[in-house]
């Protein structure tokens, strides 16, 4: 049988092994959210970078550039970390070149896996195929807010854990925890979430939309996986 | 308001300032059950290590030694990690130098905390008394199994923070996951944590009765705290 693990964090990555494995990375809020969606609406390719300038330099190699830090679009940039704005018909066939401030470090921290895919609620079925019909062990790597655990994306692990508990086995006692708070709150994500701090600096920057649209599951068919430097479908 | 967070790994300690906190180190399994019941029942003072030979050497200067790496006792040490050996009279009135797989590294990790007290579900009420009294906003430190969360440290969290929810605001994710955590795992603490990798690692070494111990609330009322390099009352 298959083996799923959970890490919390992306300062956990060196306690895993990884180049035997697919990694499923997780920013619920919003950056994977805002890639499903990009390739939901006909994006080519994604690039993801961990530095805002390496980022940037791209725009004069024809790409999009999206950057967001502590949760704001930043200057000079074409997109911000909204999903609305990956659904514009101007992007179609073309390339972004992506930073964030927690979910593009924890693809930077992923890379060496046996594969990397993008995961969030809008492709959660696609992405449970994916990984149902693939021959590796699985490790979902949370995003989380700077290094600390947060409940988006373990509740996003659990409901990935939910959909695939007959076919892997839980390594470890993150999976059992991420499953624990998911069936607490599956009932009603948005009203769990509440007290989470995340949503809360989110609610802050008035995108209580953004926030609904990110909890919605099943939106999308398609699965983002890192080809070369580029997540492509 | 007072504010209490959860680190839930010694290997995510870089991201908490702890200067001006109270730490409460926690390896319910069984480090920090062991030190609480070695205290209730008239041990002097303990003294944690890292390493194995360092707390070796205390035997000549007439510590009684306590060593436990991967759930069992080593070879050469007078103690384990079995609360019932700490029961022991002729311990009454002796000092220990003690070091564990987990336990004794959360503690290394929090050094410099402007106090450090021991925390295990033997002592719960007592110590959610004195940090109720405290000045110091509170960080609990769990000490997970070799960087990685684990499910009764977090639980033990979880217990704590339902205690101090009056007097405390809760800072991050991490507390309300562990209290959600706790609040439907706490009718039966034993049959929840059946799943737990390290209760089935110390369950396969047939110390059950150490679980069931370990998970026993307010049997003692002692609150070891660290005062220079020894834990005393």
């Amino acid at each position: 049988m298959k083996r799923i693990d959970v890490c919390l964090s992306p300062d956990l990555m060196h306690l895993y092994k990884t180049d035997d494995r697919t990694i499923v990375v997780v920013d619920i809020l919003r950056a994977t959210s805002c890639m499903t969606t990009a390739f939901a609406h006909g994006i080519q390719s994604i690039m993801p970078f961990e530095s805002l300038e390496d980022c940037r330099s791209m725009k004069k190699h024809g790409y999009f550039t999206s950057g967001e830090r502590d949760g704001k679009k930043v200057d000079g940039f074409d997109l911000g970390n909204s999903p609305f704005e990956y659904m514009n018909e101007k992007l179609k066939g073309h390339k972004i070149a992506f930073t964030t401030t927690n979910g593009t470090h924890a693809i930077a921290r992923s890379i060496g896996a046996r594969e990397i895919v993008i995961g969030s609620f809008l492709n959660l079925s696609s992405l449970s195929e994916h990984l149902s019909k693939g021959i590796y062990d699985v490790l979902i790597v949370c995003a989380g807010w700077k290094g600390r655990f947060n409940l988006e994306d373990t509740l996003f692990a659990g409901a990935l854990i939910e959909k695939l508990i007959d076919k892997f086995s839980l390594e470890c006692d993150a999976p059992h925890a991420s499953l624990h708070l998911y069936r607490q709150a599956k009932s009603n994500l948005v009203d769990f979430l509440k007290e989470a701090s995340h949503v809360k600096r989110l609610a802050n920057l008035n995108i209580v939309e953004d926030i609904k649209f990110c909890l919605t599951m099943d939106k999308y068919s398609v699965v983002p996986v890192l080809k070369g430097s580029e997540f492509q479908l």
